[in-house]
């Protein structure tokens, strides 16, 4: 199905996929001095006296804002805020239909960092929640850290950590079926954008030793044709100090995770890599080698973004429950426990009877994935002392 | 009935009175290959191709942002933005309820004018339009020129132009019933803050010619005793020179207009003023005089800014059309020939047959005041050249 197409037709029926409705009706003079003046003012001068209760007497407790500069739309690149919009209402549509959770898509017209922080710190209280989106690399890195310092909301940058949370559950699946262990796994990252370095820190957080990541200029090092944020990386990754590019990096290697481009992954490369190989090969719309190929080529398990294909690594299994259980105990931030809880959770979720190489998660339609990693975040944020209720 | 307690009540049963609904069902991996990825990427590109039709293909033809910095919600004061959030979604409830109009309440954590500039600048391409709302004077009229200036949408502050287009259409029919003329009635303006200041403004722009505006330290001149905008607006008023307070002022006045407090017009003062004298006491919640005590003083039309009274002059009967006006042709802005329609629109829904002292206004959910009002300023849009559609 042609659904570029199909999608631009619906998007000219649709003319919006989001708007707003109102809890309260209106229709006559009494509940008009209710919802509105005079009436209006007590629930102002409670939330004066203490502002917790804008959590009782507005919708923050439920309110989600999915922020983006357009600086990286997609796979698209810098198309800017005003054509970043179908995607975050999309997204807004993902956060309703799956966690009920009322998003609102805020486009910002500057992609200047210290502006981007101050205008999104300056929004902050009409939100319970900051989704930052589609922001490029390594400013958002940066605009993220800043704003999780200032603001005491959880702010979370999809791209980054809710890949990073379903790619890792999906490869302790995928390890578990080829009996391997990630401390003593080869891994590779093939992308060192937002989501390779997201991908990259949380691996090593969970305990991966042996990991060696590349960019399009080879295996990255700290150097300058690196960004800071490489360079960070470069020093705690590529043990082996391996020279080169993909091609040295991914001999004998057990995981080849990408985050790259159609074509970046031949099937030389996969001969090349170590027995039972699992290959995520996740770039979008078209991944980095075809399944087919891969597995031609000796991979054992094989995974990409793909819905038309098994195995489908998509952040809609983790950002919806994440948030849910985020705001459900107000948490001031989504920090790495809760991450991590969220990871463990959506891989438990295929029961080890359960897995196989065409089935290392659940589906995007579970009705259990987002009620269970609900929980194991709330949990997460009570344990490590970041929720308020 | 104690509004304010109920009101309370309600605001912890609503827990919010605005939420998003998506307007697709995403169901099945095909509805989420459409409204998501990978097909929207189609109408991302055609926006970048075309901005124009960010309105076709987003819900930004329908949105308007209610912003405040919490410097001036009601008559309460500088309670800050957090504290101004039901207020907020109580104008976004109206807004969709009275125009079906998709109202995002936005809270700006500054009060900084620069700063709150550059963040509401930042944000607008996420809709079509802009309803600042309880932002105190005299920064109010900086905010609003300098976004009008820097923004292709309407910006609109309803504290000043929507509360003058209804006291003008209030008034308008006030002075057909005792047959009295705009340009040679004494009026006075007791109040100088926003809602004032652009009522003068308006009210001078309809051919007012003998108008005297009053603060808290007496009659507004050209000194040091007043901010910049009543400074400008004292060499435009009081062409007799007076001298002293409202009590001086009012002496033989045809009108009294209140936005000021409860108390400030006493029945002495009414009095005072010439037969057939119109009183309009808008102080909320409760006016500056008694309505009874204003008759008993020989007033003959007395209105207010309360629903449980007769002649209620409240905003909600000009906003919804006019933004809704605005919208439906895509304005540019909503400039003076569009909120002197509005203002015309108004007051001729109330047919000289109809007309008496104690009906000049329609009510406020009289079903054709929202669509007569949008098609007013739809057509002065137009005729003014600010339609885009």
């Amino acid at each position: 199905m042609d659904y570029q197409k199909l999608s631009l037709e619906k998007h000219f029926e649709w003319k919006g996929k989001l708007e707003v409705a109102s809890r309260v009706k209106v229709n006559d003079k009494e509940a008009l001095s209710l919802a509105y003046t005079p009436g209006v003012a007590a629930p102002c001068l409670e939330i004066e006296r203490d502002p917790e209760l804008s959590y009782e007497l507005t919708r923050r407790h439920n309110v989600v804002a999915v922020i983006t500069d357009g600086s990286a739309i997609l796979g698209l690149g810098n198309i800017g805020p005003l054509a970043g919009m179908p995607v975050m209402e999309g997204k807004c549509v993902l956060f309703k239909e799956f966690a009920n959770i009322d998003a609102i898509p805020i486009l910002i017209d500057t992609q200047d960092t210290d502006e981007l922080v101050a205008t999104i710190k300056n929004i902050a209280p009409s939100f319970g929640g900051i989704n930052l989106e589609d922001i490029s690399a390594p400013r958002c890195f940066e605009v993220e850290r800043r704003l999780k310092d200032l603001l005491d909301i959880p702010v979370f940058h999809d791209d980054q950590h809710g890949t990073a949370i379903v790619l890792s559950a999906a490869l302790k699946n995928a390890l578990k079926i080829v009996k391997k262990d990630i401390k003593t796994a080869k891994l590779v990252i093939n992308g060192a954008g937002s989501a390779g370095i997201a991908i990259a820190s949380f691996l090593l957080d969970l305990g991966a030793k042996d990991l060696t990541v590349c960019d399009r200029s080879g295996i990255i090092e700290d150097s300058d044709s690196f960004n800071s944020a490489q360079r960070e990386l470069a020093k705690r990754t590529n043990p082996m100090k391996l020279r080169g590019g993909l091609k040295e990096a991914i001999s004998g290697a057990d995981v080849f995770i990408g985050v790259s481009a159609k074509g970046a992954l031949s099937k030389q490369m996969v001969r090349s890599m170590a027995d039972d190989a699992i290959v995520f090969a996740m770039a979008n719309p078209s991944p980095e080698i075809e399944p087919s190929d891969a597995l031609e080529a000796g991979a054992r398990i094989v995974a990409t973004g793909r819905s038309d294909l098994p195995n489908q690594i998509n952040n809609v299994l983790a950002f919806p429950g994440i948030f849910r259980g985020a705001l459900d105990v107000r948490a001031k931030d989504i920090n790495g426990p809760m991450q991590i809880a969220a990871s463990e959770a959506l891989s438990a979720l295929v029961a080890d009877e359960q897995l196989s190489e065409n089935n290392i998660l659940p589906k995007a339609f579970d009705p259990e994935v987002v009620p269970t990693i609900a929980a194991a975040v709330a949990k997460a944020a009570r344990d490590s002392g970041v929720a308020r209720k």
